[in-house]
């Protein structure tokens, strides 16, 4: 196997992990490791003070980010998996019905099916359309009398969809159900205002479009919102009490939390708030149509979700012809040093509607720093590749 | 407040959390950053492949450490806690009993106390004596037919005593019972063999006496034990189940794992390795003699657990005459610069047994990097005060 050194790689998958992270994030983990890791809120002492102000200064920067208004209402999680467990095991309700889409990931689909076997709810997928487009209206006509909850993900990380999420708060606020938006592709890259698009609770990783490292996420819950917590143990507060404390964050926060990985994605969401998402959505979009119409020219290669011109994230799907995606992603990894991911990608209701189930697919993301020529290079090899195949 | 410079501070709480860590640590944290953090398991290409590697090749030190068999049978975890949530909601059955001792911190008594609350279990807590020294007969004489579980903590984080975790672990393995052990304060201190030791499942962290970064602990479980995970989600494999692969480790890992900060648990490991968990643990319990000794000589100062010349681990918790523990603790950081804990350590039931419930209590706690002279000043800072107090 061909190995190469880390910058000669040509990186499209941001949608599976951001790299490289701004220098700022690198810094500021070594920063904090250095002298301020002691642990948070388990002491009075100076360094543990500065612990826990990583942490709460983490907090505010995400609260500015997503509109939020009281920092305290996010609870920090291991990775988007954590929180949409959290708020997924920690809401529903026995004998309760709940929504989601058909372009729903496997940490939204697995926690659901989980608890349709061990206990007695019930779930509606809705569908998008074939390009992971969702109608609203759908979902208003999913609503039953038990619904208590919708889950839509905010960008299907198969199809590079966007779905309407400010429409879908809309109908789920007249009807007083609450909405869980899985934010995994969108945080960081797509404007997320939770009050105003009418969430109430969200779901983002820290390692993707927030620019920092692994080992971070959160789920913001609205401060009406109370889940049983999926952890129980030490907060470092009212230790003396048998049940969780009811303070947040505290509540949804048992044992020592990741600070060097939230002082690295404080500095990643500084830069995001400095660049604007707008910005940092238009670059990737255009890098995504640059992609799209470059690889729509190559005979027998088809790109999956919205059309070329429509609203999308940064990614882009492909079969390419009948080869099998995962001999592409070999060789596009082994000949050509791009990184790209083939397969299946832990959604499978949303294959089975793009029709890809069968084969899987090819998927190529970019992010802010990807640049044009890189591009070019896998569009470039993408033809060269064909030419063998036909 | 006065905030000094982190290489001015006297750091003596290493119970919390292990700091400085080796240079090696951080500089594994910042490598795997720069050049291999890519989403392990979730792609093909290259950098995948080392995130992958990286992962594994944490998991063969730890297991070599802990004499486990299959490194694929070590969980990664966010800590101890998330670890321990694992072991205890995915193995306790309705209807069945659990054991668990008088030391235990929060961690294992928030879970037992939230399982008796939402389904049928019984538990039992076991005492130790005033020293937190637990007679393993007790133990035996505690098992019912229904007994399932023994859970013990390998050393108390309140009072340092050490428990017979072998002798434990034969009488559960007589019975016919499993045995998780919470090794928060002994992993990478205290020797531990699963296998010897008749141990079941192992909670760890990271970030205390392995010397990684926090956001990273584990737990090890025996092939034959078959845990509900925690986590529902993605995995990378089989993702067009419903359900969670039955594949180690994957079952208990759903999301994206904390890649750099595994990558500096790997090195804390391998430091650890090479220097020996009896070099290590002897060097602590020498400190906690000398400061043990130098508190003794107060007038007025209580040390709570084993006495002196038994053995311990690196934690040395005391009362200062009728002084406050939590003034005690603030002045000893204002004024000296020596950072330890006060007030509650997250384990009621062992305070009740050591008499502090009323008034919490200070804890010192020493690492592999203190040296005399810190534990020195400590002891003459005590000193100092008990002077005004008196």
């Amino acid at each position: 196997m061909v190995m190469r050194q880390a910058d000669e790689i040509i990186y499209l998958d941001h949608a599976a992990t951001s790299w490289p992270k701004p220098p700022e994030v690198l810094d500021a983990v070594s920063e904090c490791m250095r002298n301020s890791a002691a642990n948070p809120g388990r002491g009075s002492h100076q360094m543990a003070v500065q612990a826990s102000r990583v942490l709460f200064d983490t907090r505010k920067k995400l609260a500015k980010l997503f509109h939020i208004k009281n920092p305290n209402d996010i609870a920090f999680a291991l990775n988007t998996t954590g929180a949409l467990n959290l708020a997924i095991k920690g809401f529903v309700k026995p004998g309760s019905h709940v929504i989601a889409t058909s372009v729903e990931h496997n940490s939204v689909r697995r926690p659901l099916e989980y608890l349709k076997r061990v206990v007695d709810i019930e779930v509606t997928y809705v569908d998008t359309d074939e390009s992971g487009v969702m109608d609203p209206k759908r979902i208003q006509d999913a609503v039953k009398a038990n619904t208590s909850l919708v889950i839509a993900n905010h960008s299907s990380n198969l199809l590079g969809s966007i779905l309407p999420i400010a429409d879908i708060g809309e109908i789920t606020r007249k009807k007083g159900i609450k909405l869980l938006v899985d934010a995994a592709q969108s945080a960081g890259i797509l404007d997320i205002d939770v009050e105003r698009m009418g969430i109430d609770m969200l779901a983002f990783p820290g390692h993707k479009g927030l620019l920092g490292p692994q080992g971070t996420g959160g789920l913001y819950i609205h401060p009406e919102v109370d889940l049983e917590p999926l952890m129980h143990g030490g907060t470092g507060s009212q230790s003396e009490a048998a049940e969780q404390p009811a303070i947040r964050p505290d509540r949804y926060e048992a044992g020592t939390q990741n600070t060097p990985g939230f002082a690295g994605l404080k500095a990643g969401v500084e830069y995001i708030l400095h660049e604007t998402t707008e910005k940092i959505h238009n670059k990737e979009w255009a890098l995504t149509q640059r992609l799209m119409d470059g690889l729509l020219s190559v005979e027998g290669v088809k790109v999956l979700g919205p059309t070329l011109g429509e609203q999308r994230t940064g990614i882009v799907t492909f079969l390419a012809g009948e080869a099998d995606p995962s001999e592409i992603a070999f060789i596009l990894d082994q000949h050509y040093g791009i990184a790209v991911r083939s397969g299946y990608h832990c959604t499978p209701l949303a294959h089975e509607q793009a029709g890809t189930s069968a084969t899987g697919a090819v998927r190529a993301s970019v992010g802010y720093f990807t640049a044009d020529a890189e591009v070019d290079a896998l569009i470039a090899a993408v033809q060269e590749i064909m030419k063998h195949y036909r």
